[in-house]
């Protein structure tokens, strides 16, 4: 059968199909279930999740389903509390919080005691697979979570960044293309030149890795989980797509804008968090281009716009959120998780009989 | 078999494989006739001929080949010539200038006489394909091409641009994905709105057009075509693969620069024509970046680069020189372009055998 591979057989699913790790409440333990359940891999977007909601939603998912899933973490970035940037920062966002009728919120040192306790988690329940984004993990965090018998998958936007997770001995890498919505993973360098196309990132990490390969970015149906398969991927991993299913914790508004933009729409911003991401042009967006590279780094701009961002969308103001997808929107369709995977697999099978 | 399509038997050619017009030299006759023997369509790059030097060239294609092969237009743009930005980019390029012992060459404002005579040739000659890129032509000469059976094949970067080629009459359009190498033939909009993902327009696109879609864009192999037709598309056009090859008149230092270099280096740039472009970043791309958006508009910055870089490769100064790359040349082979395509038709049908 076309789906399997070292992949399917490694991670214990059917289908070599991977739902991202969406980070801001995406991935409810529903979605997550309803994934694992339907013979593809589940992930819990634990990336700003603290220890104890992120324990919370593993019991629920393990509740749910008696499938594999996986968790993805954030590898935490602990810049500096840089005062001035963050009195601009909050001058420049003052506008929004007005009209929202918010104050200004506390910044606190960012620091990895999150992390470390999340990982403490990830043992204790014992879950399967674990993704990471935003980096590597250090070699004893990966030796630790190896001998607990974890998988590790690690992200990657170009050959060398692959070549560094499997020297650092991750099992798999997802190769993260420039059509990838949400936050780019790039960690070595400058993320522009980064931002390198599926369909030519992946075949050249292919050819340079020796661990199994997922492609990720613009995959959107079965003809897109097809053809990086023919690149030489063993495995995709799909967000955009996941993130309109019914299962979806993502806001209506944000589903909505997916579901009826077009593909020149998503476009890359540092606006939201500090750190470039792809999602549908607002007003925000398009207002804070002027002061883009003058913000505060990661993760300290995501904590400043992170209130504005939950009160935009309860009253309803779509042109203050972060609207992230990648660029193959059109695709995008409201359904049951488990529906739609049943509809690639129909149409690859389709497609290749 | 997985190479019969409506594209190939309108084209005439076997496989669904079409070597790009890239100009400036690189498409020799002996290059288009070898591809077109091979059973895929050479393409003659006439975007920057004369139409006396294109007439040449086409009359020793004919004699080198009796199969189909392609003449590619640039659609005119007109700007006016602005002396003031004139003289700043003349300042901005004296140092190249000095260095090369070149004097400042005088500018002509641009028309489109020249189009209109290649127009001309191209029915005189029999050309049975034409493919167009920046812009679609007017209905009048897509009309009288027709007439004179003539193919017309066009160039979009989103699906807008794919939906006014079909309204316009053109036969089949060639969508361009980010990845590609050399100027990018978006005619609608910004740019950099339209720097989507091959992954992501090809099947966007094909949704929405009913003329047969041709994919470009980092496709480099056996592997990428396949992945491309699984994607929608009829067949794929690709450029980069074939500069590197032993027929390609393209520059010696040119080639070598895409033998040796990864996935990150060809980045977008303006320097060298006025149009945003992809080339291997250098030394110039650099030194000009700031001045990018304060550049004359092209064809202007490209008249007044020509003789820099013409020189500069001449004195193998190829950090002077535009050095077009896609993003995939670590998939680049110095090959003959028969060798190669036989090779790729061979991974192709191992693949799905």
């Amino acid at each position: 059968m076309w789906y399997r591979s070292e992949i399917t057989k490694k991670l214990g699913v059917q289908y070599p199909i991977i739902q991202a790790g969406m980070a801001g409440g995406v991935t409810t333990p529903e979605l997550v279930a309803a994934v694992s359940n339907s013979g593809a891999l589940g992930t819990l977007g634990a990336g700003y999740m603290t220890p104890e909601t992120m324990q919370q939603a593993i019991k629920q998912i393990k509740q749910l389903t008696d499938q594999p899933f996986a968790v993805n973490l954030f590898i935490p970035e602990i810049p500096n509390v840089d005062t001035e940037a963050i009195n601009q920062a909050n001058e420049w966002l003052r506008p929004y919080r007005e009209a929202l009728q918010l104050t200004k919120p506390e910044v606190k040192q960012p620091s990895s005691s999150n992390y470390e306790k999340q990982l403490e988690i990830l043992l204790q329940e014992g879950v399967p697979i674990c993704s990471f984004t935003f980096g590597v993990p250090d070699k004893e965090t990966i030796q630790k979570l190896k001998q607990h018998h974890l998988l590790l998958i690690g992200t990657a936007t170009t050959v060398q960044e692959a070549m560094i997770n499997e020297v650092n001995g991750m099992d798999m890498v997802v190769m993260q293309g420039s059509e990838a919505g949400g936050h780019r993973g790039t960690f070595l360098g400058e993320f522009e030149d980064a931002m390198i196309g599926t369909m030519a990132l992946v075949p050249q990490a292919v050819d340079q890795v020796s661990i199994p390969v997922i492609a990720a970015g613009g995959i959107m149906d079965g003809r897109g989980i097809l053809a990086a398969l023919t690149l030489g991927a063993q495995a995709v991993q799909m967000g955009t797509a996941f993130l309109t299913c019914l299962e979806s914790g993502a806001k209506k508004q944000h589903k909505e804008a997916i579901l009826h933009t077009t593909e020149e729409q998503p476009v890359i911003t540092s606006a939201f968090s500090g750190k470039p991401a792809r999602g549908i042009k607002n007003q925000f967006i398009t207002e804070m281009a002027a002061y883009e590279k003058d913000l505060p780094s990661y993760p300290i701009q995501n904590a400043l716009t992170k209130e504005i961002r939950r009160e935009a969308a309860n009253q309803n103001r779509p042109e203050w959120m972060h609207l992230w997808s990648g660029q193959g929107p059109r695709l995008s369709r409201q359904q049951a998780a488990g529906e739609m995977i049943s509809k690639w697999i129909l149409q690859i099978d389709e497609r290749i009989k």
